[in-house]
């Protein structure tokens, strides 16, 4: 990067926020995704952590003008390659933002900035007896502001929906640098297009989001948790079915498959049956006077679907500890192989059993593990691909094995992507749901906010 | 129009579908709201009834070529002069595609064609133990297809959302009269922009919309409803605030103000105090057993809060009779003045007691009568003007104390319209709340998806 525009960005920043050293950019060459950026051809040329607005709007301004590509990032978290650096860049980590601006109970929402963490916008705001609901397995860390620009999904999706649910308003900066405001404080709100959720998910590619406006609910009053364990997959993807079907809607609705079980069982002893072909990991939430009742319909359900084991947990510690089967999922399989690499394909839920089959042949067609875990309630299964990026000939295999599960999904009138993002990692995949029209009217839509193409370039619809 | 655009048309949907006569082309001058077009200038050219996608892919394609406006027409219950005809143009009324093509319970969504009414929906869902919540007051007449394109509320829009809480994906056809699919049937989706949240509430000016999916919740299993009767409307919008802030959220909570009162129980005889200053009519479902703890906890702060009459519903015959005040409310003030203009400015729900005392003081100012009825758990309030039209220096008055609203509405940090649209009779306002680069920001995406902008010109932004 020209050292005029370092210099620039320094007097905007601060010369305490702004990083340049090799050993800096090579941080913003990968995310928690399996994308890396090549190391010689797209390694950053600056970072930079702007502390208001302001900043990234005179950030944007230069920029934009100066034709350099802005890379929006937050924690770095993403799982789509969604944020990474992309030749000559500006990285914007919008770490630095990140105050809780309003707590409004009256009003049920909350005003942040996007640096906030996820989860400590959770706790702050169920100290005040109410739930902002979306849960990414991230939450501990990731920003809400990466939230937003993914529309973040996790299990709570099943019964309060994802990220895109909760943004009522936002605050955005526009890629010639000026400021909007969209949405608002109220929940009814037809005023002009929808501009908040199209920015929600739109993965930095139309605007940097600076604040957030999101409707909270009450905290439900108690919840309740257990387990199902089942000889075959089967049988556990009917059991989901059957629960949705009759009109319970559960919090979480989690499915573990005979590879994770086994793993995990190994890892973090939790006393899960290493024969069972699946686990399903099942909380309802609400007033404490209905729980029984539909704890004991889920079970009635499962016992009559095959399940060989029902664990409910009794204490908040025997939730925890169910919990913290379905928590070491990813670390048990990490032990496994080096390259663990988490696709999120969504079907309809009418269509998971099928949909597991299929990914269970393509497995064995491509002889590679693809492991099975996922919010299996609203369909969003998280096909695991453990493999080793160094051994090539297989990921020969696994790139096919993807192809084919994208391909599956769609066919399945599925989503390549429920909650991870496009980002890099899928964007050649994009037009086999949305279509050539349908990527042609993004295209537009892109091309009118963001004329000159600096934000995020490559991201969702690739080069 | 053009004898042989006509004759085109009429290829395209038969002769039997296609209207050119003076006293036909009258009826799409007006809608429900109080916009009407010039009988003059802006008579339409012909009004076409298309009987498939394929048909309105062609209206389009022709229209976009010839450059002929286009507006497309649901019932015509809009209340913003969205769906009335400019000029020499098309009417694409969607009114024959009114079939519901999917009830699916597995996966908990619906796919109809955009004529289907809602009401429609409604009760063939309810017989499957499903709910579709979005209740505008037009429900029994009004069109799916209308209720997305304006992103129509409701009363349960406190408890449940509105439209763009549960449209999933769409079949549209773009001005060029390309066919394209949004979103899909998974809950979690986010391959690309969020077209389908974009296209809800566009007014019909960015797509027309032919097939809708939508999400489906399990019917509540019981609601109860109760009444509150107040002296001074401040009361009953503290109440409000309240029940809120509480964290109880009913599934109706309507402000009825001393004119609906007084005109209710005049036309109505429901046995309402004429000398009220509001009635708040409040219902809560769920599960059977908590509804009782629910209306305990409710009647309690009605009564903290200075309550002087309370009516518990004890049967649905007693609920339906509460409701049918709520119902006739229209009816009865329509007595007293020939012009009804109902408002839906939306403000934060703690600026209810604010911007209700606005609203009295600017109907004093401008001595007009203004009605106050409203969904005032979301802050949706409908102030009603009570005036005749043909009063030229009233309406004069009259459009002052609405420009006065709008700004006071802004001010409180609410929203023009919280579930009516911009249509044609709020346009000039629509910078107030937007600003000007809200305005420019979605001109932008108007002009590149309808460069011709043949698709409902003026709506939203106007001329």
């Amino acid at each position: 990067m020209r050292s005029e525009v370092i210099q620039k960005l320094s007097d905007i920043v601060g010369k305490d926020n702004i990083y340049t050293s090799l050993e800096d950019l090579y941080c913003y060459t990968y995310d928690a995704s399996f994308v890396k950026a090549d190391l010689k051809k797209d390694l950053a040329g600056v970072a930079v952590y702007p502390g208001n607005t302001e900043e990234v709007a005179q950030i944007l301004k230069l920029a934009n003008r100066e034709r350099i590509p802005v890379v929006p990032r937050g924690a770095g978290s993403n799982v789509s390659g969604g944020s990474i650096s992309v030749g000559d860049c500006i990285i914007l980590v919008l770490k630095r933002m990140n105050k809780i601006l309003e707590l409004d109970p009256k009003n049920l929402i909350a005003v942040v900035e996007s640096g906030v963490i996820t989860s400590q916008l959770q706790s702050e705001v169920e100290r005040l007896g109410l739930f902002y609901p979306p849960d990414p397995a991230s939450q501990a860390f990731s920003t809400m502001g990466g939230n937003v620009a993914e529309c973040a999904g996790g299990p709570r999706g099943v019964k309060y929906g994802v990220t895109r649910d909760y943004v009522i308003g936002l605050e955005v900066v526009l890629p010639s640098g000026e400021v909007m405001n969209t949405g608002g404080r109220t929940i009814k709100n037809v005023t002009g297009y929808d501009m908040t959720k199209l920015f929600t998910g739109s993965e930095g590619t139309l605007c940097v989001i600076t604040k957030i406006i999101v409707k909270l609910i009450p905290l439900p009053e108690a919840k309740s948790t257990m387990m199902a364990v089942f000889s075959e997959i089967e049988q556990a993807c009917e059991t989901v079915s059957e629960i949705i079907a009759v009109g319970l809607v559960p919090c979480a609705l989690e499915l573990l498959d005979n590879i994770y079980i086994r793993n995990i069982e190994e890892y973090a002893k939790v006393g899960l049956p290493t024969d069972a072909g699946a686990v399903l990991l099942i909380e309802v939430d609400g007033d404490a006077e209905i729980l029984g009742k539909q704890i004991g319909k889920i079970e009635q359900i499962c016992r009559r679907l095959g399940a060989v084991q029902i664990r409910v947990a009794k204490t908040k510690e025997e939730a925890e500890e169910l919990w913290r089967a379905r928590r070491s999922a990813f670390a048990a399989v990490s032990r496994v192989k080096p390259t663990i690499i988490g696709e999120d394909a969504t079907v309809p839920r009418s269509s998971i059993p099928v949909a597991v089959r299929r990914i269970q042949e393509i497995a064995a067609k491509y002889n590679i593990i693809i492991a099975i875990l996922g919010h299996a309630g609203d369909g969003n299964l998280h096909a695991t691909i453990l493999t080793d990026e160094m051994n090539l000939e297989e990921m020969a295999r696994v790139e096919k094995a993807i192809d084919e599960i994208f391909i599956a999904t769609v066919e399945l009138g599925g989503s390549l992507s429920g909650e991870h993002g496009i980002g890099r990692a899928k964007s050649k995949f994009i037009t086999l749901q949305i279509g050539d029209v349908g990527l042609e009217v993004q295209h537009q839509i892109k091309k009118a906010l963001d004329p000159n193409n600096i934000l995020n370039p490559g991201v969702m619809f690739g080069a």
